[in-house]
This record gives structure tokens, C-alpha cells and sequence, in this order.
């Protein structure tokens, strides 16, 4: 995955902060915005009846229906999906110098399967200098033991991690939801089979047999569970981190939480400037989502970007930093087989993944095969000591239209569907990574090649790209493709934002990636057919009909860019309460035509 | 089609100008736009071998490449459609009081099939207030004659528009376009048969067949003719016009020149605001596109917006008035019968579509037939004697996702393919609008059923939006179903702007809106398989690929957002000519490495 992001705060023409000055400003930022929730919206837990499993929603409270007779008829408030962690309930006090409390903690102890880690040699990197209180405790799987979500479930247990996850996706319906007479359209869900009430003994069974992985690190207690797989809700994706060039580690905090506000499902730290390490820590213990990363951007890092420096012991040096820190899935581009190499010989745009392009240029340097396939059963068994899922990268994606669906392309996904059985004989969770640019007519063909050649593990998609000719605009250009790759079996969206190809984003990039992205999964649900994704539509367009505005924006993605575009052009005191807009005005509403027409039909009889 | 525009001036905080005022600032507000053309691109003209039609272009001027050698090779110039028309000609004079030079005057003169039209009623509104020098002399069919294009086109008569349209569709290639040895990849066109080189003949044929329409009024004198079919390039339609309680008439003729600009196809005055009459004047007069309206508007407004003083005859004045001013396509909502109104009695959002709302009501008053069927071919004669194109409304189009695909929507189609029976027995060219609201998975049962019913007949549809939780992002929920409807063969694409919902949209609403469907529109050419779509995203990733960022800028769809959003994190002088951007840095930019493999990769031989 190629993005990332970057602040709109230009350093240039200011004095630099001090640490101590990120470090104040960081925390305010959290501050408020954990102040700021979504209007008319109440934090809500969903509870297990047996456990003492909770489940954060977002409730959105609206207001009743005025009938004809004048009486009012109350409207339920709607659960929805709330990736906000902590940060969404007001009545949590944070402190970011100090990171979220340790939600997994308990569980992963009670297993009894886990150790202490010994100091590793990374730890002589201080986080001192930020004087944070992170108090993070590394621990590893016991000689022997596997730990991962994957074993338990093939062993026929089920964790409070699934128990989480069942409530969760089911956002709080036990029976079928209730669409409240409104006609619901049967899905297309090309294989995919959600049912309408998901237990934790499905999740278990969809983890068995690998179409879906819960990113959860022993080492990141603080995350929420989630799942990744056809059969639930499309889940979404956020890069944040620095570069060289741009940025600081408060800034990628700020830009984590405010990514879980507007719905990214995980966030990838693509750090490739100073401080990668403590980038990531302060991520880590703050974030309620699973983070994932691509550890070969640090592993070069620390050879100081010489490509002819790599080496194994580097890079699983580096990957057992990160596993103990925390991270949730590794990008790890282990299919860039040297022989393949030469495939990309006459495409348009070459190798334009960076871990792939950092491989291909290994092995040509050293005329080797890739220490990555090489190693691959190391990795394997280091992810089976932590449960770190493996997000097996897509190197050679096409990174234009000429390029989509070549031969390179579906020659790394046939070797990652080799590697997925590898890793999973150690019980290690896997996705598979997807383009990138793709033509519409194309990218079935991506949905069905991967299904088939990795054996229904996951995908987990960069776009794709419908079109190259919009830089600026490649939220919308990649959300047709996202959505599309989405409806026809894709778990995960990558978002792109509006920076993509053009420059690391800001805050409101991020937001409008998310926003984009948060589109597409949703339509793709619908499509699906998944059983609760209208409630939403249907409950937003009543409002609509029924000129409840307020109801009307509370209900949306971005309540707060509703009502600012309604204001814009009437925004009157009461211009809420009145049942027309600016756009046709009050003449011309057919929804008040209409209503006149149905109050007629009434009266008719 | 349902939005319009205002402008994002407030007057509610400043004095009105006055008119002078407001005709001042549209006047330099064109002739600003006119000056700054698009960086590195010239206007340029195609000629026809046997004529003197010539067909803007506006040609893209890239750098060469730099080669490893040193040497540099020219890259070629991309010619892209252009529908600015005598706007994005830096060496035209206009001015918005004469209006544009009368380019089919003598086409149109030369057939000797019109007179002059008697001096009609509406003249008796005064355009002398604005001082306007239009001259403009309305024409209609001698006695007995047919002015259309279908008729033309039916006599195996190749008209001087056709043979422009041929020109314009192949953007300068006479033969199959050169792909320059890049891949290209076959369409899959659900039917669709762009052929590599289109001829004029080619253009009469399926003018003939009713699958193409050329919306051109001979009152229209000044619009570039353009062609609406499956077969050839998918078209993009903005909508302007203000209500009554936004914007004035020097803001709509502004918008106009910038829908132009940003490649609107056609585009459609919706307004139901004062002065609709004068405002449709200066804007026919500005147009090189062809303009639509919604007649029932104005029949609205003439009766102050009563519906039961609604009739025939007002409507028919109202569409002499507007044929005579030189509107190119009539929405016409005939298909929503008296019977069909109950069937929405259980919507979630009713009728929505405006027009379709104030036929209803008036069947309901009057308990009777909907008077634009029961006179639908008096309004045939009429349009034949103007060459108006019939664009029949979907009154009942669903207005929510719940509300698609329902025998209310079906019910209205199938009597719209018997309209289009009767509309061709009178040679009058016909499209059929589309909704709305549809999920992903129903909107290909739209195509199918709309090319069934209605005979392929040209389709124009309005997104559809996939999901209705995004009020504020709507050219992005409805983007995604635009790209995909015109994959399937929608002819053209009614665009929706980030404000739709919640109020008129302003100028930058209108960009945005034509950038999302200008990438529909694209993505859907690319997924047909139209032979020469692919030229330009080979072109840009190209110019991507060697770092000639310029050219990157200048290849996509707006260059001045691109190179801005670049400039954001690097922007110190020379930052164009550096092989990477702030996403990466230069250690970890992957083209650049790739460059390397590649350069390795010739070393090694």
C-alpha cells in the first residue's frame, strides 16, 4: 500500500515547535475531538449476556415523525459501526503520554500461553526524551505454544476476541434485522454468505478456514477486535505516516485518532522519515484499531536506505521489534520472485510498489532469490509467536491502466496463494494485497483470480484506480474501483486520498480518503446484500422525505458538511425546520408535492 | 434531473450590485476565463478533408523524455475533446452581450426547409432592460417539412453536423488510433459497437437507427453539434439554473461558461426562479452546447405556481416560447400516468422528481389523464418542426435505495418505450432519463431494461447514487453508479454536485461535480473499450513514470489542483524537475528505483 500522510501545518515560514509544545498540542487535539462528538449522537455499549464482552456503537438519536393528526410517532435511534474507540466516548478520560487501557490484556493472560519477552536490543531506543508512561510489557507465545487466532479457532475454541466480533458485526440485532415494513433488496453477493445474525461460532469458523483474520498482536492489547473477511461488513484501511520530507510524530497520532473518527478499520504506519520507532509506539499504545505496517521501509532505514546492505538478519531483527511493540499485520513482499523480475520489462510504469521495487532491486544486486520467499517459514513462525497476520504484498502491481492483469500481476498472486498454505501449516492469519490500477472491465477478474489461486484468504485492495488521468481526484477515481472490488468479494478497502501520486496528505486529505472510502464499503455492503446495511439508507431518507434535516444530517457521514451546505444558502434561524431547500425552493419541492399528493390519496380514501 | 446551482456570493451580508454591476463582472469573469487556458495547451482546429468544418481540439504540449544517453525524444501532443468551444479559443473576441458567432446558421440556412417564425407572443418580454444585442431572428420548418436530424438522417442524407461529429468523436485519427506499442485492453461493451475510425455515414446510421441523438434546435445556431449513443464517447451533462430564493441571471451565464470549461457536454437550465425567460436568452445565446429544459417549470411559474391552473395550452406556449429561443432538448415527464401514481403510495420517498411531483398532483385534482400523454403528439409536431430532441422525463424515478427498481419506475419505462415509438413515427429524436437511487447490484437490471423497453434508444441518467448516506458527498456516491451504468451503456451522464440534497450549488460545486463525471465518463469509455480512451492515461502515466511532473499536471483532468496539492509539501523552486514527491522522499520513491532495475536491466543487456 502506497500512501500516507503528511500535516498542512507548513514549517516553513514558522519557528519549529518544541517537543514539549507537539507534545501539548497533540493532546489537546485528542482532547477536543474526543469533546466534539457527532451531533445528536450518544456512545453505547453492546452487551454479551454471558460475558462481560462490550461493545462500543455510535447511537444516533433522532427525532419523531410528525403525523397528519399531529401527533408524534417516535423513531428509533440507529446503531452504527464505531471504529472511534476511547476517543468516542466522552466519559473516558485519555491521557496520550499514558495510551489507552489495555482492553485484551485479561484474555490473552488467561490463555496461559504467553510469557514475558526479554529486554530485546531495540530498547535502547528511549522514548525517554518524550517523558511518556506508555508502561508496555512485551510478551511472546511460551516455547511450543502458538498463539494466534487462527490455532484457537482450528483447536474449536472460541475467543472473547469472536465473542467481540459477533456483537460487533451484528451491531446489536439477535434476530434478523428489522426493516420496518421498508422493502429490501436481495443482494449479489457472488459467493459471499453473510448470515443475518452472525455468532461467535461463525466468526470462528469463517477464522478456520481462513476467509477471514483477526489482526490482534498479543502486543496490542489496546485494540478493539475486528474482522477481515467476505462474509462481514467491508472493512476499511488508512495510511498515515511520515517521510523523509514531512512531519512529526504528534502529527501522526492526531492523524490516527482522527482517522478512527471518520471509520478506518486499521491503519497502516508507513513511517519511512526519523523515528520510526517511536513513531510507531506512540500509534500503537493510542490506538483502538489494529495497525498494521510494511517493515521493510524500517529495515532499510536502518542500513540507511542502501538497498545492498539488506539482509535476513535485518530484516527479522526488525520484525521481532515490531511484533513486540504491537503490530498487528506485516506487509511483507515475499511473491517479487527474482524470475519475475523480467516480466515487468515492458510495462508502462515498472514496479511501483516501493517494497517491491526495494526486492527487485536486492535481487538484482545480489542475483538472488528474495531473502523474503527465502525465509518465508521464519517469518511464518515469528508471526505464529505474537499473532501477527500476514498481509502478503502485491509488489508487482500494476501501477497504471496499460499495466493491469499482466503477467507479473498474476504471477505473484499464484506464489502468494502458495505462501497463504505455508503459513497457514503455522496457523499464521493471511490477506493478500490487490491493485492498484485497474480498468472496470478488469477488475472481476482480480476478485476471481485471487479467490481461486489463495484459496478465499482474504483481499485486501489499494483501489483499484479506474482511470490515471485525475491526480487530485484519485479518492473518486480508486472509490468506482473499491466499491466495485468491494460488491464482488474484496474484505478490505485501502483508502487513496485526494494527495495520491501528488504528495503526503494533511488531516482533511485523510478525512476525505476515509469519507470515499467509507462510501464505497458501504455500497459494496449494500450490494451484498448484507443484512443490515439498508437500515441506514432507509432511515436517512425518511428523514429526508419528512424534512427532518437535522435527522437528515446526523444520519449521514459527515454531518457536520450537511448542514454547512444546507446553511450556505439558507440558513435563517428555523431554515431547519422548513420542508424545502435552496435547491428547488419551496414551489418547486416535489417532496412537498408530494407529501400533498399522499395527504390527498389519504383523504380519498 | 433534479439539481441546479447558485452562487456562492452571499448578498445577504452586501448591497445588490446593480445590474450594470453584474453584467460588468459576468463580462470579465469570461474574459478571464478565456485568457487563462489550460497550462501548455493550445487550441487547435480538425479539418475535414471536403469542407470547411473545423472542430476544436484543445491539443496537450508535452516535454520530451529524457534518455539514458542523454539525447531527448519527443513526446507527441494529446488532442482531447474540447466542449469549451469559442471560450477556449484565446484568439475569438466575445462578448456575452452579443453572444456567440452563429456557427450552423448557414448549414441550417442551406437546407431551405425553415422560414422566419411571426413575430410570437413572449416577445412582449423585454430583453431591452440588459441592453443585449442577441439579434436573434427565430426560425421553425416550412409548412410541411421536417428539420430533424433523424429525418435527415433517415433520407440517407449526411448533414454538415454529422460529418463534424465524425471529426469531433475521433479526436484527429483517421486511422486506428496509435497506442505507440503500449498494451491496450479489449473493452467488454454489453453490446456497445464503437467502431476504431467513426465515419459520417457511421454517425447518419445510428442517427437513423434512433440510437444516437443530435440534440440540435436550428434556434441554436451557436452550439457545437455533439452526439448522445451508446456507440460513442460517453457524454457528461451539468445542471444550472436558479430557484427563487438564489442567484441571478450574470451567475447562471457564468456557470454556464464554466460547465464548458470543465466538459460539460450539454447542459440544462433548470431554473424556476424569477425571469426564467431572459435568463434561458443569455444563455442559449452564450452556449456552444446544446441546452435542455424542463418545460414545466416555466408552464409552472406562468400560472404562479398553481398546479390546477396548470393546462395544455400553457404548456404548449411555453414550449413555442422555449423552441423558438433555441432549446436543443425538451425534459418532458409524459410517462407518468394517472394510474401509476398509487403504485408509489408505499415509497419510502415518493416521487421526486419535480416534474413528475406536479404531474401527479395535477391527475389527482383533476382526476384525470396527465395532459402530456394525452397531447404527446402534438408535442412531436412541434419538436419536429424545430428539431427539439425529446428527453422523456422518469417522473417516478426512485428517490431512495429502498425505492429502486419498483414496479412504480418499471411501469413508467415501458410506457416511455411506447412514446419513443410514436415519437420516432414524427422523426423526432428521443432519450430516456434514469434514475436516481439504485444500489450497485440493480443498476445493470436498469440498462438492460432501458435498452429493452425503449427500443435502444439513447439513455441519460442521473448518477444513480449506490447509497443514500452521504448527503455532502453525492458526486461521489453517484459517481461510482455513473461509471458503472455507463460501462453498461448509458449514453450520458446527468452529473450530481456535492451540494445535491441540500441546496443550489455554486460554481466549485459545479467543477467538482463535472471532475466526478468527467472520471465516470472516462472509466466507463475505458471499460468499452473505446479505441482511443486509453491514449491519454498511457500519456499521463507515462509522463509520470519519468518524473516530468509538469506533464503530469497538464495530462489530468485538472492540472491546477494537481500541481497545487504538489506544491503543498514541496514547493521550493526546481521541486518539478526532482524524481520524487513528499509522499516517499527520494529514498523510498519507487519509480525511482525502478528506473534503477530498469537501467540495470539494459547494463546487464
Amino acid at each position: 500500500m502506497s500512501n500516507q500522510t503528511s500535516s498542512n501545518t507548513s514549517t516553513k515560514t514558522q519557528q519549529p515547535l518544541s517537543k514539549r509544545e507537539l507534545r501539548a498540542r497533540a493532546q489537546a487535539y485528542i482532547s477536543q475531538l474526543q469533546g466534539e462528538t457527532f451531533p445528536n449522537s450518544v456512545r453505547r455499549y453492546l452487551q454479551d449476556e454471558q460475558s462481560d464482552i462490550q461493545v462500543p456503537v455510535r447511537s444516533i438519536q433522532l427525532h419523531p415523525t410528525q403525523q397528519k393528526d399531529g401527533t408524534l410517532r417516535e423513531n428509533a435511534p440507529l446503531n452504527v459501526y464505531d471504529t472511534s474507540g476511547p476517543y468516542g466516548d466522552p466519559e473516558q478520560s485519555l491521557d496520550v503520554l499514558k495510551g489507552l487501557p489495555k482492553l485484551r490484556l485479561n484474555w490473552i493472560q488467561q490463555r496461559a500461553d504467553v510469557e514475558a519477552s526479554p529486554l530485546p536490543p531495540y530498547q535502547e531506543i528511549s522514548l525517554d526524551e518524550w517523558h511518556t508512561e506508555f508502561n508496555h510489557q512485551p510478551l511472546r507465545a511460551k516455547a511450543g505454544k502458538t498463539v494466534t487466532q487462527l490455532h484457537y479457532a482450528r483447536a474449536g475454541i472460541i475467543t472473547p476476541e469472536m465473542q467481540y466480533i459477533a456483537l460487533r458485526e451484528n451491531m446489536g440485532h439477535s434476530t434478523e434485522p428489522a426493516s420496518d415494513g421498508v422493502r429490501t433488496h436481495r443482494g449479489h453477493s457472488f459467493g459471499a454468505r453473510t448470515p443475518k445474525v452472525i455468532t461467535a461460532e461463525f466468526v470462528r469458523q469463517e477464522v478456520a478456514g481462513g476467509r477471514a483474520i483477526i489482526p490482534a498482536n498479543i502486543n496490542h492489547p489496546e485494540a478493539e477486535p475486528m474482522i477481515i473477511g467476505r462474509n462481514f461488513k467491508v472493512k476499511v484501511n488508512a495510511n498515515i505516516g511520515n517521510s523523509s520530507v514531512s512531519s512529526s510524530i504528534e502529527e501522526e497520532v492526531e492523524k490516527l485518532v482522527w482517522s478512527t473518527r471518520w471509520g478506518a478499520d486499521t491503519v497502516m504506519d508507513l513511517s519511512t522519515g526519523r523515528r520510526i520507532h517511536q513513531t510507531r509506539e506512540w500509534i500503537l499504545r493510542n490506538s483502538p484499531v489494529p495497525i498494521g505496517t510494511v517493515p521493510i521501509y524500517q529495515a532499510l532505514e536502518k542500513v540507511n536506505g542502501n538497498v545492498e546492505q539488506l539482509n535476513w538478519q535485518v530484516f527479522k531483527d526488525t520484525l521481532i521489534e515490531q511484533a513486540e511493540q504491537g503490530v498487528d499485520y506485516f506487509t511483507i513482499h515475499a511473491g517479487v520472485l527474482q524470475e519475475y523480475i523480467a516480466l515487468t520489462s515492458k510495462r508502462v510504469t515498472g514496479i511501483v510498489s516501493r517494497g517491491g521495487a526495494i526486492m527487485a532491486q536486492w535481487c538484482r544486486i545480489f542475483n538472488q532469490q528474495s531473502f523474503l520467499y527465502q525465509h518465508f517459514e521464519e517469518i511464518c513462525q515469528l508471526c505464529a509467536a505474537y499473532d501477527i497476520s500476514l498481509s502478503l504484498g502485491d509488489g508487482l502491481r500494476p501501477g497504471s491502466i496499460a499495466d493491469a492483469n499482466d503477467e507479473a500481476q498474476f504471477a505473484e498472486l499464484r506464489t502468494l496463494g502458495e505462501l497463504t498454505k505455508i503459513a497457514w501449516q503455522y496457523d499464521v492469519q493471511v490477506m493478500i494485497e490487490g491493485p492498484g490500477h485497474v480498468p472496470m472491465q478488469l477488475i472481476e477478474e482480480n476478485m476471481t483470480e485471487q479467490l481461486k489461486r489463495c484459496h478465499e484468504a482474504p483481499f485486501y485492495t489499494l483501489g483499484p484506480l479506474t482511470t490515471d488521468i485525475a491526480p487530485g481526484y484519485d479518492h473518486i477515481t480508486s472509490g468506482i474501483g473499491a466499491a466495485m472490488i468491494g460488491w464482488y468479494g474484496c474484505a478490505m478497502l485501502c483508502y487513496v486520498t485526494p494527495k495520491e501520486h501528488l504528495g503526503l496528505p494533511n488531516k482533511e486529505d485523510v478525512k476525505q480518503g476515509l469519507i470515499a472510502y467509507t462510501i464505497a464499503a458501504h455500497a459494496a455492503d449494500l450490494a451484498k446484500g448484507h443484512p443490515a446495511a439498508q437500515l441506514r439508507d432507509n432511515a436517512l431518507s425518511k428523514a429526508r422525505y419528512e424534512f427532518r434535516w437535522k435527522d437528515q444530517y446526523n444520519l449521514s457521514l459527515d454531518p457536520f458538511t450537511a448542514k454547512a451546505y444546507h446553511d450556505e444558502t439558507l440558513s435563517h434561524e428555523g431554515a431547519d425546520d422548513e420542508a424545502f431547500c435552496s435547491m428547488c425552493g419551496p414551489k418547486f419541492c416535489s417532496m412537498r408535492l408530494n407529501q400533498q399528493i399522499a395527504e390527498e390519496a389519504i383523504d380519498a380514501g
